[in-house]
Formats: structure tokens, C-alpha cells, sequence
């Protein structure tokens, strides 16, 4: 069962498991996407657990991608983002231990949980420093997760994924740089680039990250916290040149300050999940820039 | 203003500071306790930031002792956990930031935060891998207050206290076995002892911590987290004998099985507090042991 099916890598994620697992059903607020038609589909709201408790009946599997807030939303609004995200959390673990659930995969926030490390690439073993609320309440619910597994033996992997992007990646939704920069390319108008576009972000194609949700279903190794990233970095720069390329329209820019809750750098230390998960990230940036395009294209 | 002033510890920081600081207020859910009184005092409820907002008006330090669980309820209730600690210490932390208030005391927990550390003392750097919900939600205000620090300016000090014990402990509030034998010794009754007795902890008098605390009000230098313990451990057999010799009576057992949330041995290692707050606990388990004992006469 997908919790967030009908997101960002929650869509991509139900694709790539409907003719490969024996049952799927998909959670998501709205209706099911289009593309997901015949996917067993059940709506409601994650901070309601009564919405989704029958359904999760003879689940092994539950995959948690429910993400209700933003970096920037979570730090103007830290309760909000702590009932939504952590206590949500904590009823949807404890409808899965109820329910005898094998294993819940997570998905939390490389990009943001390690705050301004000072070792790059990072590995999972740095300690975390997060600077925006949105980081603290992902590293709570991995702790969460760990509880349980000490306390109810509920099995869980938890994936730090960088930077996603690729289809289903929704600028409308504040879901990241590519979508809402391919967005302007598009129409022709202008980006705001905050800073000075020479932050650097680890970028990861989203059927990549996808095939590493897959091997955490299955892995059997010691570690249960894996870094997911594209295993480099590139410049804002480097993306809005790549977009540029990509869709043969340049970008204009309007340069703003840079956010206090952007770390200057960020790139993974990705080796543990390619020598555990057998894992390792397929699609470089340009040829996830065309693929996401063609998808667009296909939307039209 | 001290908030949680009438539990164990705000009790006997409140003493120690009557005379030391211009201004004292402190803050809690009943009525001062008589060795208080004369001490301004605000009665409220810790989830109810309004029951303190006008208080904080014009406090240049706040200190943050209210802990609304124990390592055992927290895990039988993570959600009430969550609101009454994690959420009603965000409300906290807006109106500290709203008043001006210029520093933050915040009183955590050292002898659960590192779970079951292989680096033992353990410092400060070691990766917190909590085993109870108590941890997780000290360690999120932990993290909240580094967070308001960076977005706000609202400075800050974290003191992880290890197992306190001394003046004003209560055992019917279940805050800690030195209290709850000394009850049972002075009783005649039997003690319930959770595994063998051979269960290792880091045992601070409270006047050791009331140090620390003020040497944080005012300390400057590079870190904001320190360990504050008793600078070695002792076994729940040391302890037992220890009161048994101080009481005078030998203390009957009963042994029932080790609990899944209690990490065999917890000692902290407090050189960081040495080294930067000047500070180094002075009260063996002995000299506290008689002190406590002393304090409970004078109250009959």
C-alpha cells in the first residue's frame, strides 16, 4: 500500500509497481491521477487514520511518502507541521503494528535533514543538524520508526532522497527547482533564482529513486538508512543551462536574496545503498531533463 | 522565569536563585510549594501558552524544566507526548521569541537521549539513537530550539541531565528509583527492582544540576549542549546498599523482569561542562544520599 500514491514519486512508484507486486492499493487525497486508472485506489486524509485503517487489513507493505508541508511552509507554521507530519506518523505506525504490517518503507529528506554538514559528499553517519522545521520533523519520524522496530519489532528502511525531479513533479505544489523552472521555460517567462545560483543540490532522477524504494522492500542487510541521490552535485547554474538545452528556450532570470534555510551545498554519500541495496543512480541530469519533457509533451 | 518551578528540579533552582537574580517568576501547574513561597508565581498549564504570555514580558532568561511524561507513560501514549512536550514547547519558544527573551535554559535528558551507546562515558558527539517516545520528543525540542536560534537569534543552552536525585524528588510522581526506595526503605517495604541490580546509571545530586544550570545562564563559548552527570555510574545494587547504609534499614527485593526501554549501562561523560561552564558536580552518591535523607526529616 502507497501512502501519498497520487504525489510527486508516489505515482511514479504506483507505475512501476502495479504488474510487479501481488496487490497494490494506493492512498492519496484526491481521485487517482489519470495515469494510475485501475490501480485499487483508496481516498482520504493521512492525519485521519480511520480513513485508511481497513484498508491497511493484510498489508505487508506500507509505503509512506505522505509529505504535508514544505521547507519553507514547515518553519512558518512548526505546530501545523508537526500534527500533519509527526503525529499523523505516529497513528499511521501504529494502525501498521496493529494491523501486523511486515515493513514500512519511509521517505525522508537528504536534501535537508544533515542542515549545512561539513563533510560532502554526506554520509548517513553524520549527525544530523537540520535548520528548518521541515528536517526535524522528518528526523523524528525515522525515529519513530526505530522505536517500533525496538519496541513492536515493525520492520521499516528509511530513504534520504535528495533532490527529486522528473514526471508527476508539480511546481504548483512547490515540489522543486526543475519543475517550476521547466514551467517558465515553457510559457516564456522569467525564473527567480534565490542567491546567486551557485548553490549547489544533489539531483536525482525520480525512476531512480523509485528503483531504490523497490530494493528497500526487499533488502535484508544490516543498515536501515539509506542516502538516495544522484552521486554528484550540480549548480543551480548547471540546472537552469541544462533546462535551458533541454527545452532550446533561455532563461531569463530575477535574481532574489538567498533563504537562510538553504545550505550552500548539498550532496549525498550514496555507497551504502549501492553496496547494500545493489542500487546505484541510472539517469545523469540531461537525460532526466529530456525524459521529463517527453512526459510532458505527452500530458499535452 | 522558571517554568515547571514547583517539580523537582525548578524547586530547587528556585532557592538557589531567590537571592542571586533581579527578577524571579516561576511557573507552574499548582500552587508554589511552601518552601517557595514568597517567590512570584504564575499558576498554569504548560499547553496553554496564554496562562504565561504576559509573564514572560520583559524576562531576559527563560528556563524550560517541564517534562509532561516518563520514559515509560511516553511510550504507552506517543501522541500525547508529542502535543503536551514537542508542540506545547513550540508555543514556548514563540513567545520567548515574541517577548525578547534573550536565552533559553532547556533541561533534557541525559540518561535516555544516547539510547545504547557503545561509547561509554558518552559525550555529547555521539550520535543520539533513542530507544523510548521520552527521547525523541527531547531531542525534537532540542533540535526546535537550535532552529530558533538560527531563524531568530533566540540563544540558547541544553543541559542533558542524567539521573537526578536529591530535595523535593518525588517517587508518587515516578521521578526516579532513589526516591522510590528511600520511600519503601523508611516504609519497611519491599523495593520493585526491574532485571538484576546490575543495571549501571550516571547519578547527579540536584544541587550539582541547580550549578549547572546557572552557569549556563550566563556561559558564552562555543557549545550550547552539555552532559551534567555525576562523573561515574553506579550499579541499582550500589544504589540499594548505599540506602539501605544511609536509612539504616536493609531493603527487601523484588525482582521482576528487565524493561525493553531501559539501556543496561548509562554513564555520561560531562568534560565538555567541565571544560566550558567550570563546572564539575561536588556531592558523591553518599554525602546526597545523607543530604536527601537529612531534607526529608526536616518535612515531617
Amino acid at each position: 500500500m502507497v501512502f501519498g500514491a497520487g504525489g510527486f514519486i508516489g505515482a511514479n512508484l504506483c507505475l512501476a509497481l502495479r504488474d510487479r507486486v501481488k496487490e497494490l492499493t494506493g492512498f492519496g487525497r484526491a481521485e487517482a491521477p489519470v495515469a494510475l486508472r485501475g490501480v485499487p485506489w483508496v481516498r482520504g486524509d493521512f492525519t485521519d487514520p480511520d480513513t485508511y485503517d481497513s484498508a491497511l487489513s493484510g498489508c505487508d507493505i506500507a509505503v509512506h511518502l505522505v509529505g504535508a508541508s514544505t521547507p519553507a511552509s514547515a518553519n512558518t507554521d512548526m505546530v501545523g507541521d508537526v500534527i500533519n507530519n509527526v503525529v499523523a506518523s505516529l497513528h499511521f505506525l501504529d494502525a501498521c503494528r496493529r494491523h501486523g504490517v511486515k515493513r514500512v518503507i519511509f521517505v525522508s529528506s537528504g536534501g535537508t535533514i544533515y542542515g549545512v554538514p561539513d563533510v560532502i559528499p554526506t554520509p548517513e553517519t553524520y549527525p544530523p543538524e537540520p535548520i528548518t522545521a521541515y528536517a526535524v520533523s522528518k528526523l523524528a519520524i525515522e525515529r519513530y520508526l526505530s522505536l517500533h522496530r525496538h519496541l513492536y519489532g515493525l520492520e521499516y528502511r528509511v530513504l534520504r532522497v535528495a533532490n527529486p525531479y522528473g514526471p508527476f513533479q508539480s511546481a504548483a505544489r512547490g515540489q522543486g527547482v526543475v519543475a517550476a523552472f521547466m514551467d517558465k521555460a515553457l510559457a516564456n517567462l522569467p525564473i527567480e533564482v534565490w542567491g546567486d545560483g551557485s548553490v549547489v543540490r544533489d539531483y536525482v532522477y525520480v525512476t531512480d529513486v523509485v528503483d531504490a524504494i523497490v530494493a528497500a522492500m526487499t533488502h535484508d542487510g544490516p543498515s536501515r538508512v539509506f542516502n538516495i541521490g544522484g552521486g554528484r552535485g550540480h549548480s543551480l547554474d548547471e540546472v537552469i543551462n541544462a533546462i535551458a538545452g533541454a527545452t532550446g528556450r533561455p532563461l531569463e532570470r530575477r535574481e532574489k536574496p538567498g533563504r537562510i534555510i538553504d545550505a550552500p551545498r548539498s550532496i549525498l554519500d550514496i555507497s551504502r545503498a549501492q553496496a547494500e541495496l545493489g542500487w546505484t543512480p541510472r539517469t545523469g541530469l540531461k537525460e532526466g531533463l529530456a525524459k521529463t519533457l517527453a512526459w510532458r509533451s505527452d500530458q499535452t
